[in-house]
């Protein structure tokens, strides 16, 4: 994987910012309906204007990765789509694991968008008898304990977790002990990682606080709103 | 609510990052847990080592909500927290609608944490003919077509949209139509709301591509890490 990725973006190294990362997300989204709508090509003015962004922003986000695109013609539409799907490594099939068979996690598990985009679920583990060995869309959930030889057996390279709090941690630092380097964490919680593990944390509990706290104080404090 | 919080917290209009806040949910947390261990009071050292800041940036965080603590003493653990719950607004009753029923709305609609800070879910809004009367956790699923009456006559605050993304827009503007100033989103798109509306967005695929992109180009790119 990660010599194949070298050889495909020889790009030097530099810094991204995470907001640029997110807006190849929102481009790759952005394509895929110009391309349903039937756009062969389309210029950065289009793809900055469906997401009121500027035409000079679009073009260094994507400059940052080589060069696309013909001057005063514009992007072809489904090429470009193809190359953020690569660049963005949703143009393969990833290993994905889920701890935490609970409310959230059962959620996550019947995600239709997530095999879409080639993360394919391929074990569940909790750590409730009643729930070890029963069946979620095909998958039988593992004992958490069985964590550390499945993840390798597996050749797990993402894992989603949604146990709770308190438990949070101590699978994070299974995970980051046999060898995974990509976490997604629905558990309310900073966990800690080291700094070669990607950590993205969801926490529905502080967004809803974000909103409570505009409410709050939309009159007072200059809030940024959109998030 | 508006005026009351304006005599509360009279900080003239300066503007807060969208960091600041988090880290307020952060203090937050960290606050409950040294008071279940004991502590009666805490310094800006003590807290800035346990989320890894700096104990400067704590106190400018709360220095911008007026003045506590006292030098060489620290901050007393309990009136802290419960101040913090007072600037985030979790010191009171929110009344919260869930539109859209399918597997992440009920997950949402299921999940503690939210009633626990006093986001309490009353309505649920579904399209489905075979959810709309029946019951969800003592709630009943009520049809989509209510919903400008229900938010009024249930006094919502705060929506939660759980729908596919084709119809996530509609739900959004009928919200904002009826009044609603917070809306906190799931569906995977970039809604479009006014500049007087709080949105935030949780979308998980952008967050799994996150992981993806780090693991494809994290020998060749500095891509922040921590999410």
């Amino acid at each position: 994987m990660t010599s194949e990725s070298s050889k495909k973006h020889p790009t030097p190294t530099r810094r991204i910012s995470e907001s640029t990362i997110h807006r190849l997300s929102v481009y790759y989204r952005q394509l895929a309906i110009l391309e349903s709508e039937g756009y062969h090509t389309v210029s950065s003015k289009e793809l900055a204007k469906r997401e009121k962004l500027t035409p000079a922003q679009v073009r260094k986000d994507l400059s940052f990765f080589g060069s696309f695109g013909t001057r005063g013609l514009g992007y072809p539409t489904t090429e470009l789509k193809q190359k953020i799907a690569n660049i963005l490594g949703i143009d393969k099939l990833w290993h994905v694991a889920l701890v935490g068979a609970g409310n959230i996690g059962s959620a996550l598990a019947s995600y239709k968008e997530f095999a879409k985009q080639g993360f394919e679920l391929n074990s569940i583990f909790d750590n409730d008898q009643r729930k070890i060995g029963s069946n979620h869309k095909g998958i039988t959930i593992s004992d958490i304990g069985t964590l550390p030889e499945a993840l390798k057996k597996h050749h797990i390279e993402i894992v989603v977790i949604a146990v709770p709090a308190s438990n949070a941690q101590k699978i994070a630092d299974i995970c980051v002990a046999t060898g995974i380097k990509a976490i997604l964490n629905f558990a309310p919680i900073n966990l800690k990682v080291p700094s070669d593990v990607v950590l993205r944390t969801v926490n529905m509990s502080m967004e809803m606080e974000y909103l409570s706290f505009y409410l709050c104080n939309r009159h007072n404090i200059d809030v940024p709103g959109k998030g």
